[in-house]
């Protein structure tokens, strides 16, 4: 098909339906809405685009994005330097951001093990987790394994107990049970027996 | 807050949730979705933006929105050029063309009236659409008035046909009513009065 032929409006379509979450009838809606925008706000979401997948990369340190070297929170001083945690991906470590419970540093898988994806521990970042640990990150004492509690989440959190116990660490693992807000009743079998297992004295 | 200092992340965070049907937390995944398909995905879509913005303008026809001076419906000789289906906008034409029933040519509004609003009928494509009768177009017989069945699109039937019958057109009205594998039941009151007002002797 000869390029100028394509009609630009189902190519726009096309483009915005591979957005996550976004089927052809919502991207038809956007796609309509962005040409009664006019072209301004076109330009400023395709400059957005562009500007994020330029300037953005991984943190050197502790693989979360950013547009510096290091990202804000490895360069911030007030963080504990003791305590690493480790997340599945950059959502997460936002999503712990946000609660302003913890107060170390970060440190982003990109993924979690998947055998029968056939992810193992190089599909994901363990070899810069050991690297900093071995290196600019000697201070760490205390790694908290905040993947998520799923099969692979929890493969993971057992894979890199069992590396990282051994070299002297102190490996824990965040508490599961039912949510703030949860009723038994509607709470799966799997999260009432981490509730009952994971139970602790009350003081 | 000098340019370069604002973080590209938030900055596509932002622009994506201006999307409609788009909140933070949808934006968010977006925006990270976008990272993790690296450059390509998102010079695609900001070209795809960039391009619709850029080359789709109004047919100077219907009104409908084309890259070309006029879009294919009415370029098309196979249309019947003695009816026009008059409706609210781009996406209502296009939902007509799926269901393959109308075979003659559009107008395109790009609205409907609002007095409450402020907008008469110099808000909305009438002025073109009495041009393109008084004009090109002198061989439409019958203008069939697509606009939604809401209170605006009503208000704007009613106007079009107290403008256009005098001038010697034929003015039909969509028919309202239940919707095919609709139920009484749960059909709202307005719905079931139109439904009953407009029925028609079986044959």
């Amino acid at each position: 098909m000869e390029r100028r032929k394509v009609d630009p409006i189902a190519r726009l379509i096309q483009a915005l339906s591979r957005l996550p979450g976004v089927g052809e009838k919502s991207a038809t809606r956007m796609a309509f809405y962005v040409l009664r925008q006019g072209p301004t706000f076109a330009a400023d979401l395709a400059e957005s685009l562009l500007e994020a997948t330029q300037r953005v990369s991984l943190c050197a340190r502790c693989q979360n994005l950013t547009d510096q070297a290091e990202c804000g929170i490895c360069a911030d001083p007030q963080r504990d330097v003791r305590v690493l945690c480790v997340v599945e991906n950059v959502q997460d470590l936002r999503a712990i951001e946000r609660s302003q419970e913890f107060k170390g540093r970060y440190h982003v898988l990109h993924g979690t093990l998947a055998p029968l994806e056939g992810i193992g521990p190089e599909g994901i970042k363990v070899k810069e987790l050991l690297s900093r640990l071995a290196g600019s990150d000697r201070s760490v004492e205390e790694l908290i394994v905040a993947t998520n509690p799923s099969v692979e989440g929890e493969a993971t959190a057992l894979y890199l107990q069992r590396v990282l116990q051994p070299m002297g660490f102190t490996v824990t693992r965040i508490a599961s049970g039912l949510p703030i807000g949860g009723d038994f009743e509607y709470a799966d079998p799997a999260t009432i027996s981490r509730a009952l297992s994971g139970r602790q004295r009350m003081s």
